[in-house]
């Protein structure tokens, strides 16, 4: 299984750093500033994830895969930003692939380390997010992952088949493919259709 | 003892949340940004003690209740914020409650893993203060904890006694009592007049 | 070793809260807000490299010295802060020394806990500038050390000196006096002569 994941995993990191460096050459950060973003944005959630469940050194440490995956982001993004910018579709196409990876596989990690099925769908919604936070919060902007559409709901949604599938004892790998494809599903009708959860009525926005 | 607690704490968590909430909806973040500062202002700052202490997975995250608590307050923020912000003053009065609270608990904790009693006391201040951190820092403002009138240095105090009657070898729950009695009133003096720490004199604050 | 290192572990720690303090009192904290982000931009690195080795409580934890060391630079800078803003050259020196020294103390320790060198010398990185970045998060402002003069390029030789070494099998003392010296030495030229990387070029800079 973990074999079959690993390259959707590395691809996974690889788009989540695009997303850190686009924003670091954005923000006019040097080229090291841009490693720093793309690594930050591919590994925080999952090193957050795995400092919170105690296993320590955290996976993107204990395999330079991933850290050399983001870093190569990084540079192709330093050196071809425009090119990246504009294949912005596809790219959101990927990186949704990616949060839905990192949603099932999160909470199936933490499932894995004792948590329950609760606080597993959770540390999956962070393994999910929490780079592109990390990320926003580096060039201190609220995180967008905290305002796009439906971005953290998809990932909650795919976590909580796997945790579901826990709690029913449900065979892991199914759950984990239907929780990935619905992750996906949903945020790929939220782009397309511009889908998004309300925010709070304030008095000044009845006037 | 920690029978007795329970309630308490879950209110401190509470009251914490509802903070981290109300300042998402003031943000104009959607539902589930509102859920996210409130669970990050309840209990980023026992997660972080625990992450520290390597009591791992934190308390936050073993039991279902204190994130549970935060997501109510959370739906109860973003439904009736108009009111919540009416009720400014007495949310002030639990708020100053569940900093006392987790001042004290977070120091005893700290000690019960062998910290030293003067890590420990700083461990403490970190459970007080470090929610109201992550909340503002994900909204990319300065927190407010490092500077309301005597926020921080009232969990300090809270801590400090808890520390202390360690060192002198006095029992525990009395200390606990007494330092969230200090914490508490100190909190509720520094509100009711004004009290604040000094700042430092700049060059142009002179002209 | 340790027992030489210790004088200038705790000088650069010295150094690097005197950085957090002066930052605290530019945004007009309060003392108690001086105090953390001097302790922050201390320890913050350390911390982190500590939580993700495993490697709990952090050190600047279980040794009080060092917490006392940035509480004292805080205190010094909350009273004298224009003296040390007068004295930035020498400042910038000293920090440059702190840089290079929990560069490479952060890498050893790293690959004492069974890192790879690869993973080791990006977290003797993280102990080098992770404090600078708290410190600057915690303002709501881009880290400098992502922006300035070949800053974490610096710890990046530093670190990868003892790396190599490791990877070479070649004695880790002598690495680390070379590395810490590459790393002081690349920054000092860097502030004297401004040498940075290069940032990625915008369609708007051609303009």
């Amino acid at each position: 299984m973990s074999f079959l994941l690993l390259p959707f995993d590395l691809l996974g990191t690889f788009v989540f750093a695009l997303s850190g460096g686009t924003l670091a050459v954005r923000y006019r950060l040097d080229l090291f500033g841009v490693l720093v973003l793309s690594c930050a944005a591919a590994v925080a959630g999952g090193m957050a994830r795995d400092v919170l469940i105690g296993a320590t050194p955290p996976a993107a440490l204990a395999d330079w895969r991933y850290l050399v995956a983001a870093m190569l982001a990084g540079i192709l993004t330093f050196h071809r930003h425009q090119t990246i910018e504009r294949l912005r579709n596809p790219v959101q196409l990927f990186d949704a692939a990616g949060l839905a990876l990192f949603a099932v596989l999160g909470t199936g990690k933490a499932l894995d380390y004792g948590l329950s099925p609760f606080a597993a769908t959770l540390l999956g919604v962070l393994s999910g997010i929490g780079g592109g936070v990390a990320r926003d919060v580096l060039v201190a902007r609220t995180p967008v992952v905290l305002q796009a559409e439906l971005y953290a709901v998809a990932a909650l949604a795919g976590g909580g088949v796997v945790a579901l599938a826990e709690v029913f004892a449900l065979p892991r790998e199914p759950a984990m493919a239907v929780g990935a494809a619905a992750c996906f599903g949903l945020r790929y009708m939220a782009i397309r259709h511009g889908w998004h959860l309300p925010s709070a009525h304030l008095p000044e926005d009845r006037g």
